[in-house]
């Protein structure tokens, strides 16, 4: 007798779809069976017909961290991705450049997580300060005793930013012990200048973020972070990438077996520096469209609303840089989906409006970074990836579940429905199902006041999702269920299995 | 209560492992149900730590074909296979120019493989002739009727070439019917040039088959064949692909997603024209070596030798055009690995002999074409690409059987261990648990006299074949288990699932 | 005492750029000294501070050939072309399928020519016939005693077209006699088949013209008409290139230092397939326009004026594909710079209108191909390159003058303004001085009774065009200059130099 | 009457060959006519059919620098520059970090110039400090009054390095005062992690010099510096090239006409790391070879002697790197052929042997950097080359002449064989005429105690050089002509005319 079984559904792993009949036994919650027979259990989901992925991982999420106040807790940030179909968040604790040790802030970070999540949650390091005693006795440590497997780095934010040296230094560490390595590339002195200049002659409404970091920022240090990790001869995860000639660097040493991975996002895919501008802006031509027939909505009476889509990299130019960023997640490239959640409050003087002076004046240069997207992000690739015939379903799953396990070191505990791994599961809408709808933030989840996907229709969203056996949510039968909210797990993980022979 | 039950042993799928405790529960020859809790099996096997994979499809195999006689048989083939973990292989029926229907030679094809076979098999039919009653009335029935879901062309050979125009209207109709289309790409007309004058200049000696396709022959040729392909939007597969600049005319291909696919087989990556030489060749360098300290053995005593290595395209120059084989194996452009089975005997006037004359001189050109390898293939890549730490054993899977099973239209079926397929398994020796030995080729099961790996030394090697749900090859308890010979079964396939949204 | 002297301009040759003062000193229809130090002559031209080039040489013309009737005579042709500043044209002797020798063919040629031409003029063959008696015997006859030193293949038209083999036998032979070898590349069977799908569907009209000769013809033969060439080791210029990916061919086998070269010529840099379209076209868009500002005239009430925009290749989509040819002109690529003038009347029912029947119907496949342009060559690309600044003058006379010269085996008589060779000599307006026209048909000087750039501004135009050290065409003095009329003379020509080190 | 008139030569420029009859005279230091013409002269030279070049020009020379004493003076190397057929050459003054302006400097370098000379010289600036005085002050002064118009930026070397931001302030200010800009592209935060690993495990050797500046650091900044460059809009020469990423790099911005130039020298076409080995070093494997049969004498005695090639970037591993740099040479993506002279003597404890202790035990890291070169320069390039058929004699010249000439601003003084410049010529002996000889050190005319050469055989060498229409070396007639010494002038240079239209 198992504790849940699923069945009547598709089930889609990231190489292989089986079709009912098709029985998922849970038990203590994980996977322990699946058959062809009927089997049995306490309780059970009929999918009819729905196709089931895993659980989604989104392993690039910042929660609680010091810039981005007023924002999600990790309460209201797991909250939110549970209910777009998220069972697993990674997200950052941060090194202080001026800090003695990482553990209190590792410890600090661990203490504003636990007891309020809804769903698993791991956490990455961010890399600001490579000192020997870092290097040398406090990373072994992190690794075997906290299970933090992955640092993240940055080639630019002059808080962060470290050096060609500090990089080859922490990749060099990183090997050794087995950590994974993610890298935030734009050339910082590309974008501090064209910023200067801007300042100098007045651009200063929110569309110049998007001018001041041109894919050229991007094409160089990414071109950069690719030679230091061959020198260190270290695997590396570029993340949040957003441009052709970026990606295309990945696809090539890719193309030579060097173990390059990169990342995208939802902005990279669905969204231009066309909102970025207002109806006030010279440089605004029309309303942009993500999908024939399917805008978002704007409020063009609002001169800085453009402030809400700030984020960096920026969004590029037009759809044709979108399309470009689909065909290398279409063809391979991209190994990583994740949202790159790093949300403000608009309406804020702390928030997005830090930029927006009392007396109307504007400066993007001190706008928080970042989009809330943790809801949004899986519902967004499968309707306009997976049901509009772009990817195929696994290639859905392996983006969005499979390889962030892997990358991570979760690998045996996620990313995949496989018998011994957690159950952590989606079931969606059989195809044409769900009625569609228009969103609005007030639909979501988080602690935001508002969505960049405000009015884009969606046709499809996850009607269940299960995280280690529990349904968490249930769209049909009152949403989000809050007597198993607050059970998400702190995961320690493992080196990472992805490409491991 | 199962008919059979697997456990103990590390599954492997195109994109999973499964760890123990896992069970795999076989009913009616399907693989039934995947659990970590124990099931009960009427037999059982303990895999001992052992990596399983699904069976092996050989979708590019040569059986008693008009110009490979005297060779193997539908038995001899099928059961060679098996004995290497192949469980599925797909032959070829051939249409002939002249002839009026291909139902004849369908018909022929599947009588002599009827109740003879070890192993399932499929058919591919040969084009030779496009005609309009073929294409507009024979095809559609080929597919409804007989399940034979894909067709190959060449670009080369006298009696089988199609012309540019007949390719694109072979393509446009296999488009049309949910075909897929393979195609040898060599640029028959350079070939033919360089044959020609060899024969002038007496250069006729085995070697110069090598030397007369040259790499420009097949870069050419899958250059134009994937430009036809883009003309029809069609997908096609180039078999036997063997340099790195057609392998790139892939992979630029797949980069802006187009569906070009690439098959490679175990010669070109093992085996190098060095072989084509014999001692008393100008051209003799030194033994060639496939891996440091393991060479093969070869009769220097013998110059005609190097006829054992004839095949189209012809082995390459050296190990640095093999390890760009590799490289796009390794890198994912390489979509299946097949043996490309097309054996001659070697002793035989009308076998490799052909181009030996009574008076010692040569004549490579009319030496049949082709090697034997249905039953080393899996082992060599199993060997020298998983164990070895080339490739992960998932992407072994993947070449070898989950993408042969989804471009021929068998993913219902075949291609992964998975609830609701036939339970088509490998057992694999636990690394290091058998004992290493040097191939011989009266070790091997095909009804051939020579094999071209010869003194290879090989670490692991299936121990248990099982094609749905029967033990066909123990190899610790004698091997063949005649018992369940000649249970294979014809494959009425469906439609390509390769890439499919 | 000089017969001609010329100062007080700038004298660009294809390298370098001389101020005056400057004296070219003209004797016997040579240069005979340049020299800082007035020189005295019979007569003197003073070119007022324009820019002085050498004579241009139009290598691609084709004057009074079997398919293009009522056309150009040589007379008509030639005197178009000095008209226009080009001294030198090569023009084409046809070899036909059936003739047993090439030589009556020759001498018809020469025969037409001879005593009514206005500038000088060499020979290229068009081979449609590779039989051994050609290749062995008249070729090297044609070389030694007709200096006629190129030939010209065709990868389509079915009249023309050689097959693979006949193209590598061709490299071969011309390899060894130092023939320069010509192709026009386009692949025959895609366009056959896509014209045949038009004619089946009613797309006759001219427009289809255009898209029945798609990129991937270009792309595919282009290709493959490398690969021949690398196979055959001999040196190859692609004719008229049109599109990106063939001369991204071409690029990539110069980057390897194979000897390939590239033509392109004035419609592939000015004109896209809109003006194959008519009012009454679906396909119409809007009015094509040249240059910000600068559009061609073309007659909205005539359905049928497309056909006079009918060449092969076609006229390319739009702007986006000028501009990358022109990058490929501006990068060094392109070798050298013709017009392809193969022009027939448009109102005339063996011109243009041969598609155009009496029931209004139209059909495109019978069309004369090709457009005149031998007059409006330079001034088209000295207004729009050199002086929009583009490309630089130097860059304008190699690929008008001194590649041709050398590619041809004329570089010890023409391509440069260098002591010792002929007396070619364009002088130009001082930019700015002469007054901008709209041209006008009726400004032309050959026999066709439309252009393609009717309506087009020209701000320079040759002032003076010098044959032989004598003035052929003097604008501003009653242009063409009678008196010298036939003077043209018949080049023997030598083994291309190009590249040769 | 003519001061000077040269007969019976060859006449070569970047474009063309002019064979005989041609008469170059020569007026007050200045080509004034070239004549097919016979033409009188006071004076005359009949160059016996050899070939006659534009004076070479070597744009990157280093001379009494701050680092290299001791070493050449502007006598020593100028004589020596003469001595090899090159007339003028472009040094550097050095602006040094902690000075407040760069006049001082400026004037110093002159001074120590001033009536030295045996060569015409310009001088370019070394930048190492972009501050405001100096960007926007001193440097339109430095173009204006003292014809300073290209500047050198470093990647590298702790006392010179930019950061990018630099680099990028300096562009824009080139930019503005049409100065060239020429940068040393290697990353030198690789290079200084890998020079402290080899400094802990005591790879100290002269060998892992070149260990230590991996390819992967030229590649990696010359892709930014090109990145830095279009961001700045502005042209950019990167220096001293020595393999294929970075050449490539070069020729993709190239082909997309981006004015990316690029220099390489002897070294990386004639020497591998190889030479930096000694019998003594388990590296060394054999004689390296430069051509067959043609190899360098080198002191196995020695274990020092590699000392000998310490330059940077350092001599590459083979010669397949070597030979992929002649193809960029050969396939026009190198602008410019220079010497980088900079030499030290290497028997002197502040020359190459200052990383040499008493006590025997080496460090690379303290050696003076650069080899002697100035003289071997074009004889290198002409007989291996120009005579061995690897490149045109008009290649030959446009890389070592014309472009210099151009991309320095010396178009209307230098890099060509045209009436109104200077009579700078070099006059080689006919091919096979000249004696072959193997290069000694002692033949050589700078002040050096080594030449890398030694022992290499040279077939041609300048028969005569010409400075300002004076023969300054006469081979046959005493070699160095005294009574012509020290005429060299400092030469105001204007705007680059580099790829201007
Ligand atoms: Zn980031
Ligand atoms: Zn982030
Ligand atoms: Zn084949
Ligand atoms: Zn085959
Ligand atoms: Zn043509
Ligand atoms: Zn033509
Ligand atoms: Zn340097
Ligand atoms: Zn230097």
């Amino acid at each position: 007798m198992y504790d849940l079984v699923i069945f009547n559904g598709i089930l889609v792993n990231a190489a292989t779809i089986s079709y009912p009949p098709i029985y998922i036994g849970v038990k203590d919650g994980k996977v322990a069976a699946i058959s062809s027979l009927p089997i049995e259990g306490v309780k059970s989901i009929d999918a009819q017909g729905g196709i089931i992925t895993p659980g989604g991982i989104d392993s690039h999420v910042h929660i609680d961290q010091p810039h981005s106040l007023p924002a999600d807790s990790f309460e209201t940030a797991t909250r939110s991705a549970i209910c777009g179909g998220t069972t697993t968040v990674c997200s950052f604790a941060n090194q202080f450049k001026d800090e003695e040790s990482i553990f209190p802030a590792i410890k600090e970070y661990q203490g504003r997580a636990y007891g309020t999540c809804y769903c698993d949650y791991g956490m990455h390091l961010i890399i600001s300060n490579t000192n020997p005693k870092f290097l040398n006795e406090e990373m072994p440590i992190m690794v075997r005793e906290y299970g933090i497997t992955s640092v993240k780095m940055y080639m630019t934010y002059k808080a962060l930013k470290l050096s060609d040296s500090e990089i080859i230094k922490m990749l060099i560490t990183a090997k050794g012990l087995g950590v994974t390595t993610m890298i935030h590339a734009e050339n910082s002195e590309m974008i501090d200048y064209i910023i200067d200049h801007f300042k100098e002659v007045g651009k200063t409404q929110p569309y110049y973020h998007a001018a001041s970091r041109p894919e050229l920022a991007e094409d160089e240090a990414s071109y950069r972070a690719i030679s230091l990790s061959k020198l260190a001869d270290q695997s590396l995860l570029i993340v949040h990438m957003s441009t052709k000639p970026s990606l295309e660097h990945v696809r090539q040493a890719q193309s030579m077996n060097y173990p390059i991975y990169s990342e995208t996002c939802p902005q990279y895919l669905f969204l231009t520096s066309e909102y970025l501008k207002s109806h006030c802006c010279a440089h605004h031509e029309e309303q942009p469209v993500i999908d024939d027939g399917n805008s978002i909505t704007i409020d063009q009476e609002d001169p800085y609303q453009g402030a809400k889509y700030i984020c960096s990299p920026p969004l590029r130019e037009s759809k044709k840089e979108l399309n470009e960023v689909w065909r290398y997640l279409e063809n391979g490239t991209v190994t990583v989906y994740s949202s790159d959640h790093c949300p403000s409050q608009y309406d804020n003087s702390e928030g997005k409006k830090k930029g927006l002076k009392e007396d109307g004046s504007m400066d993007f240069s001190v706008v928080p970074n970042g989009l809330p997207g943790v809801e949004t992000r899986l519902p967004l690739l499968f309707c306009y990836g997976v049901e509009a015939g772009r990817i195929t379903a696994q290639r859905f799953v392996e983006v969005s579940s499979t390889n962030p396990a892997a990358l991570y070191g979760m690998s045996k505990m996620k990313g995949s429905i496989d018998v011994g791994l957690d159950a952590d599961i989606i079931i969606w809408y059989p195809k044409g199902k769900m009625k569609p709808f228009k969103l609005k933030n007030k639909m979501l989840h988080h602690r935001i006041d508002y969505t960049p996907y405000e009015g884009m229709e969606f046709k499809n969203w996850p009607r269940y999702t299960i995280l280690r056996g529990k349904v968490v949510w249930d769209r049909e039968n009152g949403g989000l269920q809050k007597e198993n909210g607050h059970i998400g797990r702190y995961l320690r993980r493992g080196e990472s299995t992805m490409g491991v022979h």
